[in-house]
Order: C-alpha cells, then structure tokens, then sequence
C-alpha cells in the first residue's frame, strides 16, 4: 500500500464548467503576517501601515494589504486548481470587494468557468473565478484566473470548449470603496507623497528608480506563509533537473515587488481596487534584482466623491535593468526577455 | 580582567543526577511568532491555521503549533544542556499536556536523570528531563533528552553510571487529548484531506512527494526565533574551518521540515501529542532539499471517544533524494549518508 | 512626461538650519514586528522576551526592543535626509524618551542643527536632531546624526557653517528610567544572567565569544521592516557595479547584532537608555560573521534608587575574526579593516 492518499492535483479532464471547488486551507490572518509581509516587500503606503492613518481616514484600524489577501486567496486555489499547471496565463475581472482586517479567517472556494483543449491534447487551459471569504461569508476578493493544466491521460476526450467572455477591465463604477472611507483628510505629507489624483494624466509615464533584488529564503517564506505549495518554488532539488536549473519565484511575488517599488512616483496610491489582467511574461528567480515603470491608462471619478478618484495603472516589472526607457511589448506584442510581468490595475487614491 | 561572565555552559561534569536546572529565558509567545513558524514551515494543518476551525472543534482559538512550543522549550535548555554538546543523541518520553496559546508565557526547567562516561573518557551522556511550563506553572510540555556533553577537565572523575529507564514509546492511554477538543465536526474538506483514522492501516507506508529546499536565512531566523544560541547554526567564520565547512541545521528545523511535507498524505494528522523517539541520523546544511515518506506503526482507540484516534508514525526526513523507495536502516541498523531524520511520534486524528 | 513624480531625496543645498522636516510614513509597531526582530536576531534579554518577566518589574507588558524602536525611527528619516548620501558620520545624545508598547504608531520628525560644506565642494555634512514620538505625541526617541551628502549643484553657494555642540555621552542624570521600572524583584537567575551592575568594574573588557554570519535575506528583511528605503542595501544589479560588488548591510543592522551578541557577558544589561555615540568604521556584507567584545567605561547611580543603575558601555564590532584580542583603534585613531562598529552607549542594569 503506497502512496495513495496524496494529492496529485486535477488534471485538464478532471475539470468540468460548473464545477464548484471549495479550497482548504481557512486561514486566520494576523498582525504577524502582516509583518512578516512588510519584512519582505517593504511597503510605505500609510493606509496599511498605521492604524492612526487608516482612522483618520474613517476606517477602524489598518486593514490587511490588498495584495497579502491576493495571494492568501490565491495560495489556497494552488493544490485544486494549478498543481498540475503548465503556465498560469492570467487574471481578469479581479475586485477587492470588503477589507479584510487583523483577526478575520478567510477561506476561498471557485467555480470552473470554462475550458479550452490545446491542439497538442496535452493540455488546456482552465478558467476559473475563485471568490475569498471572510468568517462572516461575507466576499472580500472575487477574480477570473486562467491555467493552462496537463491532462493526466492525453486519450481523455476533449471537454466542449467554453471560453468565458471576460472585461479588458473592471468598470470603474463596479470599483468598491472599502465603507467608511473618506480621503478628505488624507495628510499628504505624512503619507510621504505630495500627488494626488488630480495630478496625474492620462498617458503619463513614471520610472519608479528603484531595484530590489531577490533572495530565495524571501521568496520561499512569503510563498509558504500564503501556504501555496506549488512545488515549482521550493524544490532546487528538482528544479535543478530542469533547463532553468533553478526555483521559480512565485508570480505574485513580482506583483507585491513592484508594488512597493511603485510608491517612489505613486505614493498617493493608497489603495489596490481591482486587477484588470496581469501576465507573468518571463520567470524570475533568486539574484534578479525586480525594477518596474508605470503608465496611467485612465482616470475616473467617482458619482458623488470629492475624496477620491480611481486611477488605472500598467505596471511594468523587469529584471536586471533599469526602466529608464520604459520596456514593454514592440508592435507585435512580443516582450523583451527582461520583462517580467505586465500587470493592469485600479488604485484608489486621494483628491485635493 | 576578561571574559569571566560569558557563560561556557555545563561540561560533563557539572552534572549531577538529580540536580535541577532552571532555564533562561521566558518568552512570551505571539501570533507573531506564530506567522514566522508558518512562512518558514508552510504548515497547512487546520487547527493551528485558523481560529475558526479550532472553534468549530472546541478550542478558543488556534494553539500554538505543537512544534513551535518544542522548539521554544528546547530551546531554553541549549545554554545550560547542550552548550558542549558532541552530539544530540535522542528524545524520548515527551508529551503535550495542554495547549499553549497566543500571549502565553514559556518557562523551562531541567532534571539531570541519567549519566554515562563514555569510555574514551573525554565526554559523557547526559540524561535530562526538560518540561515546559506556561505562566500559570501548568507544565505544557514534558520530554526526556539525552545528549553527548564534552568534558572540561579529561582527568574529572566518572560519576556513577546511571541510565534512566525509557519506554520505546509513550502509551496510547497517557496521551493528552487538549481539553474541550472535539473531532465530532472536524471538515475533512475545509481541512484538505479526506483520509481520517479509519482509512489508515498499521504498516502503511506514504510517500509524502514534495521537497523543500533549506536556506541559511531560514534555519537561522528560526532557530533564533527560538533563542537556541548553539553557535554551529550561525558561524560560517568558525564552521568554515570544520571538516563539512558548512552552518549545522538545527535537528529541529527538519522535524518542522517533515511535519509540513507530511501534509501531503497526512493531512488529517491534525495534532502531534507525543514524540517516542527521534533521531538526527546525519547533519542538514542548506542547499540541501528534504523530502519525507511515513510508515504507520500503531494505532489506538481512546476509551468512550467516537470522534478522535491516535495514530503512530515513523517518518523519515531524507536529503537530496525522493522518497520513492522508502529509504531506511538497512539490517544491521545503519542507516544510508542521505536519511536524516527518523522520528517516532502519535498524532491524534478524526474519525469518521 | 517621465519621472518627475518620483523622490530624488534632498541634497546637501537643500537643507537650512532651522528647517524642520516631518517624516513619512507613520508605522504601526506591533507583535508581529518583535517578533521577527527577534527571529532576525535573537536576542535574549528578558524585558523585551516576556510579558510576566515585565511585570514583575513593574511594567504592564515587554516594551518594543529599543533598537527596534531606534531602526523604526531611523528608517523615517532616510527618504528626507540620508537618500544621497555618501556616508552615515555618526550619532551623538540619543536617548530612549519612554517605552513603545505593541501597537503604538511611532511617526517621526528632524530639525537641521549644522551644516559644514566639504573643502572638496562636492557634498557637505548636515546635522539633524531626530524624533520619534508615539500617537499621543509623545517623544519616545530623540537623538543627532550627522551625516555625508552629496550637493547636486556642485556650483551652488556653500552654506555658513553651523557646527552643533554635542555632547560626548548622555550625561547619566539625563538617562530616562521608565515610568514604573523597580528592577528590586529582577530575577537573575530566569534572566540567564548572575550578573548585576555591581559586578561590573570600569576599564572591565568581555569578550562576547560567539559569532554570527549575515545573510542577505536578513538584512533586506530586517531593513525593510522598518521601511528604511536606502537603495544601497537592496540592489545588488548596482551595488554589483560598485567596488565592493556588494549590497551593503545597514549599519543598525550591525547595531542589533552586537546588542544580541552581547548578551553573553552582559545578560544584565536590561534595557539600552541611551546611545552616546556610535561610529561604522567599515562596511559589512552578506557572509560576514560578526563578533563583539564591550569595555565598561563608566558606572553611575541614580539618585534616591538602589534598584538599578547605569552601565557606560562601548561596543565594537568585528567581521571575520574573534574579539579575542580586543581589536580596537590604534594610537592614531585608525581602526583595522575588520573592525565594523564602534558603539558607545549607557543600559539599566539591576543592582545587587
């Protein structure tokens, strides 16, 4: 008897549209993951750095950072949804919906939306919208992610293909504002960045300057605090078998990155409020050193705010060179090698 | 004057049967400490992961993980036990007796129960049982260890041999069920595993499939985390001119190590109530990726409970080889240069 | 539009004496934050280790570590003063103003005190008084640094000099006792320290034995946390352009090193009061083992307490080799390459 009662994760066949996946593991979010997130990614947005900020802002203390929730959410979809994935493709139609706050329990559960055999019958690529719950129920991150996923037996039939039709981006009058929120008093000064909504413009480019460099003990702990144990990030025993020869960090690492890279130039973005799509272009693992650059794609006022404003952000990540000259696609929509993600997103942020 | 209030820690000979040894430091234990254990280990057990979970079971709130409290107990005895240690030979005896929860306060104190010169006369096996106390002096913890300690002056004479009677293995029927636990509504499916007691049989072997690679940065923020000061773990200048050339890992980081990984095929092991026994066969540096296989070797009901069973384990903590073929002491009881860990414990789990 | 968004930091032209600068970002101090304080550098004091230890010396809890308090404080002021800088000179009368408890939000502000352009014309040395202050606007730290910065305009007007008055130690009657601190039911023996003020005797040197390696996990880790933003710490794909080739370890870190290793010898040193001045005589780097050795140069009482007294104490650190020899300064004043710290600072200490 061996070896039977360990999860070998669903392959491609395995999945059928409709299909409803609640996911282990409940997860009580505390003031040491919070600090353990900032120990590695550094964040300065006040909002999520002082409890005396948040308050002045009509909020009860500070909440959870949005991308912590991201990837605890994410974290637990990994042994259901991608343990058997070839690549993770994408994210769309991604709302922060409720804050979570030190204390509360999350658990997340999804729902396969649609699939889609390769021509190799390999593979296919899975849809899925997975939804984070707090211990009340209550949703607090609801998000379209697509996989491409092996299939354990390439005689397996193909499922009829179902390609769900998804937004270039979230509307930004579908953009939740956490309740009680009110930037009227937003100290600009102590937050440390002196822009606010009404000064950036639409096209706008900003070099974030810095570089950080990753280490694999950081990468691994914050992958296991988010307990997503893809194998791919952990094992140098096996992954130096691979071409790589090397751990791969965890995509959503390079998201928190150039996060924190992003307050050197958008200090003002206090808030996350939506991902519109984000793809890992090319891999990236221990000794790159992260850079990122962003663009402004939109500005959008809120029906009856004179606070806050939603400003949609393409952040640029890229490894081992600055952003000075901004890298991104060339007209065919290849990405230089050294581009590491492209990510498409909502901030929520401070008017004057 | 110099250098006469470093403490060089207890030689061979300092030790008497009998003496008692109070230790240093107590240490209030956080859920901050708790969020490090879980980046550096990644545990996904349910209990010790969400305090809605435990509610749901009986508890108040999630304990502090079985392991972390071992640690900090362990610990605390380093500086006056294992300073001049040659080598940690085994545990035995060593229950959980209460639950130590978030904000807890951890004492720990030794009894001398065993000595034994060796016949090289340069060094001695100390017999110590060590129990960990919470701020209410209720003992939490409670373990027999017995190490190989240096002496100082080769010409001290031997003590008296006295070697302590242990059992092979703590009985079923002294094993502490926390007080108020109730598996009756354990959620095999919240909790990641569908596999209870009744599915398990006596001879069973898993491979638990994953590997974790350890980094310096993480064997030592933990083994700092739980103020264990033995100078291996963190002197590259010293460890440098050894014959490995390499930081020792703590032992007790690969059991972290190994209960995580079981996850993957004992999931259901919700709680760890006893150490039998355990050995550290062969050294861990970093670099080296762990991988884990268990064998079940018992399995007891508890009188007038329907709703948790103990089951006893044997895993295996190996380096830089899969577990796939179960890798153990061959007939004579030697063990191959990549088995590193053998650990005997129970662990309580649902029944159906 | 590119980059003009971003904070280029401010260069020796732009400070004035008199100006005043309040600092982002406010932060939040919590359980999570010692707790990977303590993971980083294990520190073994007992006031920062236990909560009952605490009160049982009157506290209503552990304070926040001192240098945490300090690195926190410290971190706030780099984005303003020292983000083109060439070199951190030195600290003079800082004193700890009253404990940070978890969950105080610590904000912090400077005042230009000196200014002195360098003969060279190409960066100058400017003066600050630093303070942190809790929510209730309390100042809880309040010290000087002096520190290198390069002029951006190498053609802009030297400044009047304004060199400070500083000190050369805290004057002993000037320390802070916290409110409430009676050290008369201090338990030596829990402490892990026999030791009290009256052992100690001035001119007395301790070697502190053991030694410790710097990964760059941990650096970047612990610089973070406390949002400390210098680039030089975190981007090796520049710092590899660099002489060194090397990140650069932040000299606090080296500060909380020495504070850990120190324990060994100076286990009574309860609680730091004040920092009466410290130098990096050398950079540090990822792999470096740090070793410390401490001279008593001053012992003072306080007036009307029998409980506790002060210890003047200065620290050196080491990279690569034991203090066994005390390294230190020649007779000229110059520091051999691997001395990396020169630390002087007074700490409570219970008395017999």
């Amino acid at each position: 008897m061996t070896n039977t009662k360990t999860n070998s994760g669903n392959f491609f066949e395995d999945f059928k549209v409709g299909h409803y996946l609640p996911h282990a593991t409940p997860r009580t979010v505390t003031l040491g993951d919070v600090a353990l997130y900032n120990g590695l990614f550094g964040g300065r947005f006040p909002v999520t750095s002082s409890d005396d900020f948040a308050r002045g802002l009509g909020l009860s203390r500070s909440p959870v950072d949005e991308l912590l929730v991201f990837h605890m959410v994410f974290g637990k979809t990994v042994p259901d949804i991608s343990l058997n994935a070839v690549a993770n493709l994408g994210y769309a139609d991604c709302r922060w919906l409720a804050p979570v706050w030190p204390g509360d329990t999350i658990t997340a559960r999804s729902n396969v939306i649609g699939l889609k055999e390769n021509s190799n019958k390999q593979s296919g690529v899975v849809y899925v919208r997975s939804t984070g719950r707090n211990q009340s129920d209550e949703p607090v991150l609801d998000y379209v992610r697509w996989v491409m996923v092996r299939k354990r037996d390439l005689a397996a039939p193909a499922p009829e293909t179902v390609v769900p039709s998804l937004p270039a981006a979230v509307a930004a009058s579908d953009l939740v504002i956490p309740t009680g929120l009110d930037f009227t008093k937003y100290d600009g000064a102590l937050a440390g960045s002196p822009f606010r909504w009404d000064d950036y413009e639409v096209g706008e480019k900003i070099d974030h300057v810095d570089g950080s460099t990753i280490e694999e003990a950081e990468h691994q702990i914050a992958t296991r605090l988010y307990q997503n144990n893809a194998k791919v990030h952990f094992n140098q025993h096996l992954q130096g078998q691979e071409k790589s020869g090397k751990r791969l960090v965890y995509g959503g690492h390079i998201i928190s990155m150039v996060r924190a890279l992003s307050f050197n130039g958008l200090g003002g973005a206090a808030m996350v409020a939506a991902l519109n799509g984000g793809r890992h272009v090319n891999p990236s693992a221990a000794g790159d050193t992260i850079y990122a650059w962003s663009e402004v794609l939109a500005k959008e006022e809120f029906a009856g705010r004179k606070d806050v404003g939603a400003l949609r952000l393409r952040t640029t990540g890229i490894k081992n060179r600055a952003a000075t000259e901004f890298p991104g696609p060339d007209g065919t929509g290849k990405y230089p090698d050294d581009v590491v993600l492209d990510l498409d997103y909502w901030v929520l942020m401070p008017r004057r």
